[in-house]
C-alpha cells in the first residue's frame, strides 16, 4: 500500500512472541496483530527495539515480515526497521524486508563506528537512494549512541530523503524543532513526525507530533487508541487523564529493576508477561541473551496490569 | 591449526581492501596478508573493527575469512570477528566464519540493546557453547558502550569459556588486572591477553601481556614485531624508542580530525592512504557511509610514512 | 517573606550583569530585576546557572543576594543558589544567602565526587536540617552528571526536606512522575514543580507543573508571563503560539557554536548580548574563562531580538 | 621553597583526617605527613581528591595548608589543590593558599560550566598570570567531565603557563603524548609529569614519567618509595613485583561496592579506615554526604593490609 503523507495515529512497535526455544511463533505473532488492529491503531511498526530486532536472526526477521504483512493484506501500513551498523549492512536489510512487503523502512543512525553527522546524512542519502520504499529515521540515541539533530532531519526532509521520524530520544525540545520545523520550512510536505514515548505522547500530540510509536501499546492499546482521541478531540483533560493511567501501566518496566538484569530485559519481559497474562502471546520468553523474569517479578506485573484496569 | 595457548607476538587486525565500488579487493587483500605475514606476525585477525567488520555485507565478510585463510593455509592462526548486537546474531557470524575456516572467533559484549554484566556473561557462555572454536573477548567499549570487568573475564577464562582477550579500552589497570589474574587464580591455563593498543605496547608487555593486535600494524608491520622482539629480549630502551617511532608514526589517524568526518574514517582512511602509498593496496576507500580523505590529508598521511622512515 | 507552597508562575534566573572588569554591575542588575518584575514575574531566583553563579566569587554572590533582596523589598520571593560541590560547601553558601535574605535556596546533587542515590538524599536531608528557608532541589545532569531520581525527590518531598524542584533535566517524563507524585502521593503538600525548560513551558504546564524558571525570561520576560497565563486560561492553541515565538527566540543561545566556545559561554553571551540592546544593562560581559561573542554573532543576536518584535 | 622543575618522586595527596564532628583533625593530619615523610616522599600534595578538597570549606582548606606548611616547614615541597568550578572562584583559592604556604598549585579544567578547550587554555592563562607559585593543570576527568588534550598540555607548558601535569585520566596514551612531548618539544624544560595512577606506576615511569601522586600512597608510602627506587634501578622485575603486590592492595577502595555508596566514599573510606588500622590517625570518618563503611567493610579492610604485609 502508499505510505500516508503524513501518517498519524498509534503504530505500535510489535513486539516478537518467541516459543521457549527462541524461534519466532507465528501464531502468537498474528494473534498480537489482531489485539492491535482491533484496537485502531493506524499502522504497525515491526522489528524495532521493541520487537528485539537486534535478537533477531536475519531468517527471523524475514519471517516476521513476511508474517505480518500477508497476515494485514494491506488493510494498513507496515513499517520494518533495517537495524544494522552502518550503510551496506542496512541495506542488505531493506532488500529484504522490502522483498516480504514492507511498506517503509525504519533506519537508526550508523552504530558501533564512531560517526559524524555528515556521515550519518550520507547514510541516509544512500539508504534512500537504493530503498524502493520511504525512509523514517529512527532517533534513538540510548541505543546508538549518536543523537540525531533536528536540522539534519528537517535538512533530508526537505530534500526527500526521509519521510518521516520516529523519536526516541527522549528529548522533547528537539522533537518539537522537527515538528515546527516539518510544519513551516519550504520544501517538506507530509513529513510524519512520531513519538517513542509512552509517557508524553498527550503533549507531544498537543505540540503538533502526527502519532506515536509507544512499546506499551503492545500491553494496551486501546489505551493509546483512545489517548488519541481524545486529543485529537481536544479535551486536554481526558487525555492527560488516560495517559497518566497509561503512566502508572508502564511502572511495570521496572519490576526486573533489581540489579539482575538490564533495563532491556526488564521492560521487554514485562511487556511479554504482560502479553501472556492477558491471553494473547503464548510463551513470554525473551531472546538471549536477555535475563528472564521471576515469578514474583510476574506477579508484580500482574498488579500493574489489575491497577490499569486490564485484567 | 589448533589455536595457540597462549597466543602470543603480534596479531594484526588485518585492514579490509576495497575497489573503488566498495567491494572486498581480495588480490589487495592476499597482499596485506603477505606483507603481514612477511613481516613475522604470529597471527591475524580478521573482521575487526580495523577490518571495518561493521561495514562489510555478511557475504564480504565470509569472502574475507575464506580468502585469507585459505591463502595462509594453516601457516599462522586466523581469528576472525563474528562482531553483531547479541547472541542469537553473533552465533550465525560464528557458524559462517568456522565454516570458511577461522581459527578462532572475537566477540565483543551486545551492544545496541542496555546489557547487564550477568548478560555479557550468558552471552559469552552462550557463544562458546555453540563454537567449534575457541571464544576470545574483545572489550572496546568505545564501539559497544559497556566495558567488560576484569572479574568477568577471569570467572569466564577460569570456566573454560574464554580463550583470551582482545582488550582495546585504554584502560590499562584493568588489563594488568587481567593479566595478572590470568597468571595467578587457579584453573586458568594458556589464556592470551592481548592489548589492541598502537601506542603502550612495550608497556603492556613489560607488565606481562602475551600480543598486541594493533590496527597499525598494518602499515608497519615490521615495526612492531621489531618491538615485540626488543621487549622479550629485555631491551626497554630499544623497545621504549622503537615504540615512540611507532607513536609518532600512529598520529596519521587526526590527519581527518577536521570537523568534516568521524574518527573512524579519519583513522582507517589514514591506514589504507599509508597502505596505498607503500604499494601494498591498489584503493585507500573505505566503506560508506565514511567520508574520504581529501588529497591534503592523503599528503599528511604521506609527511607520517616519511617521519618514520617508511618512504 | 514566607515562600509560598507552591510557588507558581514564572521565576526568572536572573542574570548577572558584569563590568567590563568582570565586577558585579548592581545599577544593571537591579534594573533588569525592575524589568523582570515590571513584566509580572512572580519570583526571581539568583545565583542559578544563568546567573553564572559557577563564576562568582563568594563576595559577588553575597552581593548579589543583598542587592536583589534589598531592592524587592520582600514584594517576592527571592530563592537563591547554593551552588557547590558538597554538603560542607553548600551549608557555607546556604548560611551566607539566608543572611542576605534569601527566602529559599536552590541546591544540586553533589558533584566532582561520584556521589550514590542515598548521598544525594543524604545531602538534601543535611542541607533541610541546617537551612532556615525551604530547600528546593535543582536537577541539572548537564552541570553535574547525576540525575535525581523523581522516586528520590518524592521522597524527600514527602518527608518534608524538600519543597519543590527546579527540573533542568530535559528528560519531561521524569518530570511529570514527579508532578503526578507531588499530587497524589500521602504526604506531600504545597510542592512547587517547576520546569528549567525554555521550550516546553505550554506542555510542561499543561500536564501539571506549578511554573516556569526559563533563563530566555530575562530577554524576554513578557513573553513568558503571557504564556502562563494563556496556559492558565486553557488557550491551547495561543499557548503554542507564543511558546513557538519564544522557541525561535531561544536559537539565540547557539549563535556562538561555531567551535570557538562552549555551549555556556554562547547561551550566556546571547542573553547578555540581547539585554544590553535591549538597554537594561550596560555591559554584556560575561565571567572567565568565557570566550565573548565576536560582533557578528551580536550582529545575529540583535535578528533573533527582531525576529521576535522585540526591538 | 622552590618548586623543583622537574618534581620527581613519589608525591602523596595527603588525606585530610576529619573528627567525628568532621573537623580536620590536626594532630592526625600531622602524624599522617610525618608518616608520609619519614617513608622518603618527595612532596606533598595536600587539597586534591584523595584529600576531599571538595568536601572541604574554605577555612578547613586554609587550616589544612597552613598546618602542613608549617610542619614541614620548607623541608619538601607542599603543592596545594585549588579546586574550584571556573576561574574567579580557583583565583580566590590561589590567593589563599599561596597566603598560607604553598609552594605550587594544582588547577583542574574548569566544571559544573559546559567548557571548550579554548577555555580551558584562558582559565590557565588567568590562573597562571596572577598566581605567585607555579601551576600544575590536574587532568580529571572522572571528576570534570573534561579531558584535557595533550597538545593543550604542551602548548601551555612551552608557554611557560604550567609547570606540570598530575594526570589522573587513566590514558595512558595520552600521558606519554605529554612525557615525550615534554622531553621533545622546543620551550619545554623542568616540566613535571606525574601520574595519579596507583595500578600502572611502574608503567608510567619506564615510558618516562617524573613521579607518582598515588592516593594509595597514605596508606603504604613505603611501598611507592620502594616502587620508585626499583624502576629508577632498572630493576624491571623487581619494580612489578612490588606494584602487583600495590596493586592487590588497592583493592580495598572496592570494599564498599555493595550498592550502598558510591565509589569515593568506598575509596576514602577505605584508605583512612586503613590509616586509623596502622595507628596512624585517630578517626576514620569521610566528610558528608558520604556513607561510612560498615564493621564488616572494615574487616575487608584489614585483610587487605594483613594481605600486603601491612599488619
Amino acid at each position: 500500500m502508499t505510505f500516508p503523507a503524513p501518517l498519524t495515529g498509534v503504530v505500535p512497535p510489535v513486539c516478537t512472541p518467541l516459543t521457549p526455544e527462541r524461534e519466532v511463533d507465528v501464531p502468537s505473532l498474528l494473534r498480537l496483530v489482531d489485539h492491535l488492529v482491533g484496537a485502531g491503531v493506524s499502522g504497525l511498526f515491526v522489528l524495532g527495539s521493541s520487537s528485539e530486532a537486534a535478537y533477531l536472526a536475519d531468517r527471523q526477521r524475514r519471517l516476521v515480515v513476511e508474517s505480518v504483512v500477508g497476515h494485514v493484506g494491506g488493510s494498513l501500513p507496515v513499517l520494518a526497521g533495517a537495524i544494522d551498523m552502518t550503510t551496506p549492512r542496512v541495506l542488505d536489510h531493506v532488500a529484504s524486508v522490502t522483498a516480504a512487503g514492507a511498506d517503509a523502512v525504519v533506519v537508526t543512525a550508523p552504530f558501533y563506528a564512531r560517526t559524524h553527522p555528515a556521515e550519518i546524512a550520507r547514510h541516509y542519502r544512500l539508504v534512500a537512494a537504493r530503498s524502493p520504499v520511504p525512509v523514517v529515521a529512527y532517533d534513538i540515541p540510548v541505543a546508538v549512541h549518536t543523537k540525531v539533530a533536528p536540522d539534519l532531519i528537517l535538512g533530508l526532509a526537505a530534500d526527500g530523503v526521509l519521510a518521516g521520524l520516529k523519536d526516541s530520544s527522549g528529548d522533547l525540545a528537539g522533537f518539537r524543532a522537527v515538528v515546527t520545523g516539518a510544519r513551516t520550512r519550504p520544501g517538506i510536505t507530509g513529513f510524519s513526525v512520531l513519538t517513542g514515548s509512552e509517557l508524553v505522547v498527550d503533549v507531544a500530540l498537543a505540540l503538533g507530533a502526527d502519532g506515536a510509536v509507544p512499546g506499551l501499546a503492545n500491553v494496551d492499546p486501546h489505551g493509546y487508541v483512545r489517548l488519541h482521541g481524545l486529543c485529537r478531540a481536544g479535551d486536554g483533560e481526558g487525555a492527560r487523564a488516560e495517559q497518566e493511567r497509561l503512566c502508572a501501566l508502564f511502572g511495570m518496566v521496572g519490576v526486573g529493576d533489581t540489579g539482575r538484569m538490564g533495563r532491556n530485559a526488564s521492560a521487554l519481559g514485562a511487556f511479554k508477561a504482560a502479553l501472556k497474562l492477558r491471553g494473547i502471546i503464548d510463551c513470554p520468553a525473551t531472546a538471549e541473551p536477555q535475563v528472564p523474569l521471576s515469578a514474583d517479578e510476574v506477579q508484580r506485573v500482574e498488579e500493574f496490569l489489575a491497577g490499569a484496569g486490564l485484567l
